[in-house]
């Protein structure tokens, strides 16, 4: 059963989007560790032709949970540049470590023109990925870490194993930075095992309409939006589910349910995910009990979808 | 046959963007009640695994004809904003209609800071979708009325059913929000019985060089370009086909097109449809004699392409 | 084997994005004269099932190599107004020459209010397309033309196929306008002869990290990133090859291997490429020692990879 010392090992590995390949070796090894004591043993996909990417597939799947398992991050470019990954915000003096051919990296974000730069002692190798440094806190009611979007949507999908009985569990690479894993990874199931619905395990925004400790959050919709019939579905579960929720409506913003939408199959999709605060900084906030709803939320959609 | 009746049936249903499933049963019953009359009777193809979408087969089809189903529309967020679905113009005033589970709803746009508002007395259902209120006027030349863009485009695929030998006709969703549905739409065409063209039965702009009354517009571009080689080979037809038409290039803009140059099918593609002003406003307006020529232009290139 | 006057050969050839037949047949030509003296003689893949693209198949791929062979340029719109295509840079007096049923062209771009126009003594046929007028230059270290990007690259695939034993050489198009040839190429690839590698010979840009005369330019990113696994394989070859390179970080710009990332299909990506300056401009600049190095590299990785 995936424990709090399996998030805080989950929020500890660097996975800065294109380099993904260390924490799906710790996925995978933690899945084989843990499959036997679920209620349903997976059949578990992965190997070069998924690329750093991997899937679960218990019992008869009508529905995919797909939880991306990169961060936003920064790339060294000449002199002392940075290029980000994907949209980490530019905040000033903010850590960042890594590694590169000579060595660990301990460096601070600083800004010139709006543009970002490292204030490393020695140049960093052209191409070096740096990401924030990690510090986890947990009190009574809240986590406050790095990188909970997405290490908590990796979490939820963990929990979802131990209960789960027909479903695929889609662990996906580059949501940060474009997408680009979700295209084969969809191909893949609709070959292998095909289905007709997909919820996007990951986190959203705290807003003037999404509270802390008012729920897990259903995405009515973002920059995309959902088909009605499907929301309709999936909202008259939820209130029947007795967990607390919320519902979303956002004008911006995408997830892994963007590629969802654009492939060529069928497959309707919706956003379930706690909320959180100083989205895309080293101090990302998530409310515990809004954590529990959205693992409460998921094992009673998946059983009922 | 569909008459002047069945365009302002048409024009009544609401279908913003993600709810397109009354307007898809309308045509499916409109389509049944009629197919008989019509020179060859088509396979149709729908259901759950097509969502909202509807495919008709005539014959050994060459080429298919796309027509967007969807409308834009706004979607009600927080207090009393409103999100855009599309492009909707922002004009202050514009009376919405809709409905929520508390009732029907009629209330004016406002606009504050460049943000979409409403006046409605009560709040609104998170997630409700609201459309411009209709008021079809037709006179000796004009049709006005909000969602001419792509009533007509529907009207003419209709009109086309009733003479059509061989082809598709496909009524997709999603047009006005950045599409989805064409993906699938492409590759169960493909899968079911292939083509190598297509066309965008679809309504464009009047601008500086495409005027009212000067017959239909044949897109050369708009954001996107179709290939030199089919263009070439429209073009040609239209001379030889007798009804007047007028050659676009805009420099933006999409159709259901974008999505054919962007699908893994090498199908070429071209945008023909009657010119609108005040596109995007519940005053579209549109000439009868260009959605003639639009009418008559498809009878001819679909038996001659 | 290509030489330099089927270098300047290719320069003459007018093949703006939408338009690429001509050079197709060009390339057809070229290689039916000479596949018999290469190393082996490729299948060679083409017709209306691949609109104006051309695959060759050596052996047994394992990788792809892609090579647009599309151009930027303008189309005339209504009046003397011009539409780029692509991203021409808006240069004032700069000459365009094309053809229309009246006969050829040759006027300068003008431009009011940033937009462009042209000042030819008549009106032009709408829709009709414009190349920037060519003038090759050699010396002992550089070649100035207009188009290097994409000649230098179709130069490069040529040279390749001398030696090559496996492996496809790709000749795409559309790529400067948004792309729409590669889903079809790719599906294609991977049911006839399907690979996991692909690498992009396209011409880059001379920055502040990446200058004349240092070698073919590897890209570790522009505005999308290949999976670091693929990455450090290629780093650590074209270490071992000896031959000249230099590592570029960007931002932004794309190439034809954004549409790998966004296949359907597990393919790993890199850009390979030799730098320009005066991008884009009727005065591209390239070194013939980088150009060197790039047919150098392409080689050695083909046979490694």
């Amino acid at each position: 059963m995936p424990t709090i010392k399996t998030l805080i090992d989950l929020l500890e590995i660097q996975s800065v989007s294109s380099d993904e390949s260390n924490i799906m070796e710790f996925l995978l090894n933690t899945i084989n560790k843990r499959k036997h004591s679920w209620k349903v043993s997976p059949e578990i996909h992965h190997g070069p032709e998924l690329h750093d990417c991997l899937l679960l597939k218990f019992g008869n799947p009508r529905t995919a949970v797909f939880a991306h398992i990169d961060t936003i991050g920064f790339m060294a470019r000449y002199e002392n540049q940075l290029v980000p990954v994907g949209s980490p915000e530019l905040v000033e003096g903010t850590v960042l470590v890594g590694n590169d051919k000579y060595g660990p990296i301990r460096c601070k974000l600083m800004i010139r023109d709006d543009q970002p730069f490292h204030d490393f002692g020695r140049g960093i190798e052209r191409g070096t990925l740096l990401s924030y440094e990690q510090h986890v806190q947990i009190d009574e009611k809240f986590i406050h870490a790095a990188y909970l979007d997405n290490r908590l949507g990796i979490f939820n999908a963990l929990k979802l194993c131990e209960f789960l009985e027909d479903g695929w569990v889609v662990f996906s690479t580059y949501e940060e930075h474009g997408g680009g894993s979700m295209p084969y990874l969809l191909r893949y199931i609709q070959e292998k095992h095909p289905v007709s619905q997909a919820l996007i395990s990951d986190i959203t925004w705290v807003t003037d309409g999404i509270l802390h400790e008012e729920g897990v959050a259903i995405s009515i919709r973002d920059k995309f939006i959902p088909r009605k019939k499907y929301l309709d579905k999936i909202i008259g579960l939820a209130e029947r589910s007795g967990v607390p929720f919320q519902l979303e409506v956002e004008g911006h913003g995408a997830s892994d349910g963007r590629e969802v939408q654009f492939s060529p199959y069928a497959i309707d999709w919706c956003f379930i995910g706690a909320p959180e605060d100083n989205v895309h900084t080293p101090h990302e906030k998530v409310a515990l009990s809004d954590l529990e709803a959205m693992t409460e939320m998921y094992k009673y959609l998946m059983a009922h979808l």
